[in-house]
């Protein structure tokens, strides 16, 4: 239980569960424990009542078909927030994650409901260390590893009852005369005969995405072909211009097109806000898939087809 | 010529290199032209003078055998610079330019002193933009892909002296149905049954350099193994700690190992401040061919081999 007043400020519930989960992940083998489920709670809570002392601003978008708003103090600005993937009522993501999340049970939402209340959890911690922490990337890219493995793992471990998944990060690269370890984000290795995931996860990618494909490569050409499926869940590619507030996202399907032909195959790329330019490349033949993040429940039984 | 008297700064012969650069890489298909080589000396005069308005500081170096200053101007402080490899005579500096360079005739040279003159050109104007533009990595990173594309393109033009050569950033990737182009930093193409370049060029890379492997893999998988040679060269991979002045360098030797496994082949790794721990890749095999910039001037009949 959270025993003191300074666990509400969401950098603190952030401690909280960096530790927790390195402790759980390391040393217990898996990072769903009920003490994890609940300090996601209190950091849902938290951050939708520290984002109460913000103002919100709304964005010029550059991108087609999307509204961005971003939250401010005055001086410094979030990072764009998606206005139609928002969910404003606390009461609301709080049933998606304990009926949902925590029974691995979606039936009752869309693809997109999954989206909209996981980017609303994700986004306002980010937005919260945008205005706070200037310039701190890594917390915001490691809460959302935190919560994707963490929502992912949940997911992994109720279809694999036998026993306990835990995402890991470091793989075993084999050698004759060598050992060596590749660090990835994260991989879940649901067993003997079972599919194995290999799970990046990232808050924009850019030009930066080649690390996933390379990484993919080096698992094909240590495990076979097939052994890992491949699949990214990026945040969003948008950019902030914080001078005009215009806001653009930064995509480059043809280089991922070369990747994916020349380097290696990736089976799904999931984002929570997918930019349009990606979205057409599930449509034209060599097809990558590049997926809205809810789907990934729906079509989990698909994935490794 | 210099027309005006803002040329004289650093910075605004930056812009000038910048402009001819792309002019004649782009119009006139070469960049080795006596224009840019004026103007990289007057880049050398005008950083040498610049810095005479700086402070120098002794840092604490972590690395072993190596020592480091920084220059500062009270308020920001430089990258780190090694002593051992840094040349404070001018004179020194222009004989090497207008004797060596400017014949592209290092014999009187050791690779040690090459790596040295071009070591001081680069980080004094690093050192300059460091200091006067916060965060700024972008110009220092683009002057180093001019200055080394520059001495490295004259090599490659004596070598060749039938055609003109000229690095060009955009790669045809070749297909049935689509023509896409892969953009790195520079390749080198000595025509028909001559060999052909990768020339990544990078001030530093940590584990971002995954992507030179990479690009790698996609030029031998569209043009054939042993078509395209990938030589990157690197400034350095020092980080300086500003607060308590302390210097390490950030290596990962088994994640290179991997990449040169699993991904590509690269056949030579040049730095200018090579890192100790990267030097023992010469020696254990599968071998990683790591040098210090200079050897490329003395072994360029070697790396086809």
């Amino acid at each position: 239980m959270l025993k003191n007043e300074t666990v509400f400020n969401p950098l603190a519930i952030y401690k909280e569960i960096q530790n927790n989960y390195t402790k759980d992940a390391i040393e217990n083998n898996r990072i769903i424990s009920n003490e994890n489920f609940r300090l996601f709670i209190e950091m849902i809570h938290s951050c939708i009542n520290e984002l109460k002392k913000y103002q919100k601003i709304t964005l010029i978008s550059k991108v087609q078909r999307k509204r961005y708003f971003a939250y401010t103090n005055g001086k410094q600005k979030s990072r764009p927030i998606n206005f139609d993937l928002y969910v404003e009522n606390e009461k609301e993501i709080i049933t998606f994650i304990w009926s949902a999340v925590r029974f691995n049970n979606y039936k009752k939402y869309s693809p997109n409901d999954i989206t909209k209340y996981c980017y609303t959890i994700v986004v306002n911690f980010c937005a919260i260390v945008d205005i706070n922490k200037k310039d701190d990337r890594q917390t915001p890219g490691k809460f959302f590893e935190y919560f994707i493995s963490f929502i992912m793992g949940k997911k992994f471990d109720v279809e694999n009852p036998n026993s306990p998944i835990s995402p890991k990060k470091d793989i075993e690269v084999l050698n004759l005369d060598r050992n060596s370890k590749l660090t990835i984000d994260f991989y879940f290795d649901l067993g003997i005969n079972k599919p194995k995931f290999h799970l990046p996860v990232k808050t924009s990618t850019r030009e930066r995405i080649i690390q996933v494909w390379a990484h993919q490569r080096i698992i094909d050409g240590v495990y076979g072909l097939g052994r890992f499926f491949g699949i990214p869940v990026i945040l969003a590619e948008t950019k902030l211009d914080s001078r005009s507030l215009e806001v653009i996202e930064i995509c480059v399907p043809d280089q991922w097109r070369i990747y994916q032909m020349f380097i290696a195959q990736l089976k799904r790329i999931y984002y929570l806000d997918i930019p349009n330019i990606y979205r057409s490349l599930n449509e034209n033949y060599p097809k990558i898939y590049v997926k809205q993040f809810g789907e990934f429940f729906y079509e989990y039984n698909n994935i490794c087809d």
